[in-house]
């Protein structure tokens, strides 16, 4: 590499949709590099991936060590380093400025996905990592025979309790809505389950321990009770997408800090591209983000052959 | 399966895009089938397939097998028959008769793809399989040591080129335009081959031969003469949509006769949805199309939900 090299497209983001984004643009011969501070994104934390057509049934990091083998087969470099600013220099050149270095390219890529949405209680913060989780994958073989509780209703939270369920004695799903929403398929695993327990219409609003978490508190008795003895609490509330640095360098986004994406995966700024879970596109799985990013490297092969 | 079974979501195509549908809208738990006349669809004639991420290179027939594996995971009934007519019974209630028998169906995802452009000359017709051709997949090594040209100029026309080289021992690519325009590392691999020539702002206007393919007719001259001595011919100059079933039930569609579809792949006709190659997308990718086979699957489950 030289000193200032510029490259055509980068990617900011090691998900499933840059990587996917990147085997394409060098493809296209675009000389594509990608940065991203977790090389192969929130999906490495799901214990059981089964959508992602081909793949029949593999973890999320089988899944994208194959999709990062793939990049490599390409000759991508994909480096593990914080992308802190992006600035516009001019029309098709950015500053891309990481922890270790700084880079500069004619197109840029967002791709750098969501976080986990905190739960906003007494104690989320003091027992976090102490019982206090958002990822079964990581953290459920620590809670062998223990009950644990899971917060949220969705897809994400009933296949979090289902594999709790291979260690806990005991899992409840705790949720504020009246009935959970899985893709059916979990919801009637969740249902032959006879260690999920769900307690609907309730909210956790503390949770208490010594060292670590030893309940909750709900906003309503259950079972004669507000408090709910738990020796672990895994929050799946949804996501926060990482768009402040794409609104930094001017980037459109909507009420929920969504980037505002057409069907070319353009944002508002020429040559600037948003794929996967930091747009509006409501899907958020791993084929369509893989897709979107797909076309932000169509649409940045066609703006660049335009300069 | 009982007489007057009733799919929830009914898939007409057996290519990457309604198999993927399928996969999904199983995992919603509706009762899907896929009915397809050729399964695997036209991707399982090609040679190379590099751009499906996760699978780093292997021929259409072999991403194919693994979709269709996936697709058996879930017990999804995937059926070779042709569909003669699709008729609305009434909202939410399809008729669709095949070959071998008759379904019906709550919803239905027209995925048929498209089919080889034939090249309207004079010879196209009398010399079909008689070394015109347009698979160099299926026909390539009948022409080892021979003479072929490959009439097109997109990536599929490179490909094409590429993989005869493998057996043929020169390879002209004839394109009517000023340049061809494959994907830019298969214009690097046409450009490096030795045993490719092109030659441009040309079209063949006759197919000549005697039993089998021996020439064609240049419209003008190339080295001097309008007769180029080939053995083989193989047509790579795009896809018509199969989308006359969909137009015969209501389904719009633009003037290259592709069926219009919004970014959750309905159509105007409740019920219906349409992804792929069939639709008005201009990526035609494997990955794009199965994202778009996806999302019909996510939009049939949210329309069936409110019925």
């Amino acid at each position: 590499m030289q000193k200032n090299e510029i490259w055509d497209f980068f990617v900011i983001g090691g998900g499933p949709t840059g990587i996917a984004a990147s085997i394409y643009a060098s493809r296209f011969m675009l000389k594509t590099m990608v940065v991203g501070k977790d090389i192969g994104g929130l999906i490495v934390r799901t214990h059981l991936v089964e959508n992602y057509p081909g793949f029949v049934s593999c973890s999320g990091q089988e899944l994208m060590d194959a999709f990062l083998k793939h990049a490599a087969s390409m000759k991508v470099p994909v480096v593990e380093d914080e992308v802190l600013a992006v600035t516009k220099i001019k029309p098709y050149l950015f500053e891309i400025r990481c922890g270790e270095k700084t880079y500069h390219a004619k197109t840029v890529l967002f791709a750098t996905g969501s976080k986990w949405r905190p739960l906003d209680v007494p104690g989320y913060k003091e027992f976090y990592a102490k019982g206090v989780s958002h990822c079964a994958t990581c953290d459920a073989a620590f809670f062998k025979d223990k009950v644990v509780a899971v917060v949220g209703g969705s897809d994400s939270a009933a296949k979090e309790a289902l594999l709790l369920t291979q260690f806990a004695r005991k899992v409840y799903i705790v949720y504020r809505g009246e009935e959970i929403h899985p893709e059916p398929i979990n919801g009637a695993r969740v249902k032959a389950s006879k260690k999920i327990e769900i307690i609907s219409k309730t909210n956790i609003i503390e949770i208490k321990g010594i060292k670590t978490v030893t309940g909750a508190v709900l906003d309503k008795p259950y079972k004669g009770t507000k408090e709910l003895p738990v020796d672990g609490i895994f929050i799946e509330i949804g996501h926060i997408p990482l768009s402040d640095l794409a609104v930094s360098v001017g980037v459109a986004v909507n009420d929920k800090r969504e980037i505002m994406v057409g069907p070319d995966s353009r944002t508002n700024c020429a040559g600037i591209y948003a794929a996967g879970d930091i747009t509006q596109s409501p899907y958020r799985q791993v084929i369509t983000g893989a897709a979107e990013g797909v076309i932000a490297a169509f649409s940045a092969y066609e703006d660049l052959g335009k300069q």
